[in-house]
């Protein structure tokens, strides 16, 4: 079942926790993660954890717990929900405080939640998803995870209002990253993808896929690329937490590569899946 | 005393009535107003009525009841207030629903409260406000008076954390606007502003001086100006519907005139004062 946990208490999911004078509901003062959980166990969970502390630091919020608190508080969290399959979700924000600008004398408040995962259509995976380039109208400091993610969610929408699966943000030419995913392309056998600066979040699962193609001795290196070379790609996908590798088989209807999903990006989410989807040992 | 309102009923207002997965808590997917209540009076209430039903439009928000309906929740807020004077904040979110970044299949949650003004320092009337002037972080839609207030509260603080009271943003060397103000600069009897654009707010309290500046004979221009432009006015001033018009005294430590509000600014402000905010005839 669901479970959800605010300030220092489990509480029903749908139970009414903040005040309207809290700076996540009026400002999206605060900062967040994602985490699936496979066979009961939190997949990549301290990289996760180390991210929330650096947007934090990025943003001058004190977290409420130390890591170790937090991960406890998870592992509690996911055994009390009795999902072995899972997605946790928490922020922390600069808390309850009457409205003003500048930091409150607050203390930061915590929420997360534990769910069964939003299933994605197998059949994306066997045929790839279609993409839209739209203009990258986010702040200058996507590299922090916050959750000022208006800009995101309009450009998720304008994408599936269009029949698309997810938008692709276009910043000065070079390609971003998704809405709430890393973009790959493969040419010639090696593998690009954007490299980490203030313009896009450096991703867990982009961090991960860096490490298996190495390991499987894949040519892979960060560098922009504009949307003409994504279009001319071999292969190309998108990664994030939830949705792992997903292929992309056309960007603004143009088709990547044969259309099918390429050998490279199959390759790579067999040893995603391989690694960290297995749970523990 | 402080009135707060949520989703049909009055409720305390540090009672929780909000979910953890609710669209402003999680994503800032929402847009808001703050209106100040002079005796008795909402001031230039239609104004902001107009302003949020256009910010709601830009992200494709429904709004949960009709203008004349949220008038009408606002005016009984304040009466049951009590309070002569009084700052009104009210926003709209995309609702309570599972969270996914596309638009939710749920109805927009109305939060609004009555509470006493915030009093600003009356002194600072007097001596201005020093400023300082930075990188504007913000996104590509700040005309829309978002909930993704981040960067507003960032730079706001970094100002403060540096001794002066308002930090000016600044886009491609060109002013755009403060963290929650207009900005003015009066050089040779005419009065500067930058002209509305997607890059700022088109603020109630500026659109009202450009009016009073019309009514009275001032030369006004809607148009873009540099920073240095602004540290060598005669006078600047900032605007907003908290704090009317407040004079700035130094832009990055750099003496605006001669260290005292001008003449102009405290004529539009003796002209805005008369005009609205003396409440009801």
């Amino acid at each position: 079942m669901s479970i959800a946990y605010f300030n220092g208490e489990f509480v029903n999911i749908d139970e009414r926790v903040i005040p309207i004078e809290e700076r996540g509901h009026q400002f999206g003062d605060g900062v967040y993660e994602v985490v699936m959980v496979y066979n009961n166990t939190p997949c990549l969970l301290d990289e996760h954890l180390k991210r929330l502390a650096n947007s934090a630091k990025l943003i001058n919020l004190s977290l409420p717990y130390t890591l170790t608190e937090i991960k406890n508080i998870i592992l509690e969290a996911i055994k009390r929900s009795n999902l072995s399959h899972a997605e946790v979700y928490f922020q922390v924000t600069r808390g309850i405080a009457s409205r003003t600008h500048l930091f409150p004398d607050a203390s930061p408040s915590f929420s997360l939640t534990v769910k069964p995962v939003r299933e994605i259509d197998e059949k994306l995976y066997q045929t790839g998803v279609d993409t839209l380039t739209t203009a990258d109208e986010r702040w200058a400091n996507c590299h922090i995870k916050s959750l000022n993610l208006l800009p995101n969610i309009l450009a998720k929408q304008m994408a599936v209002d269009h029949g698309k699966y997810e938008a692709i943000l276009v910043n000065n030419g070079l390609i971003t990253e998704g809405t709430s995913t890393n973009v790959f392309v493969i040419k010639r056998d090696t593998i690009y993808t954007t490299p980490l600066t203030s313009n896009i979040l450096a991703g867990i699962t982009r961090q991960a896929i860096i490490k298996l193609a190495d390991e499987a001795n894949l040519k892979l290196v960060e560098e922009d690329f504009t949307v003409d070379f994504l279009k001319q790609g071999d292969e190309a996908f998108i990664s994030s937490t939830t949705i792992e590798l997903l292929p992309i088989r056309s960007v603004d209807s143009v088709t990547i590569g044969n259309g099918t999903p390429g050998v490279i990006t199959k390759q790579l989410h067999n040893l995603y899946i391989q690694q960290y989807t297995k749970g523990a040992d």
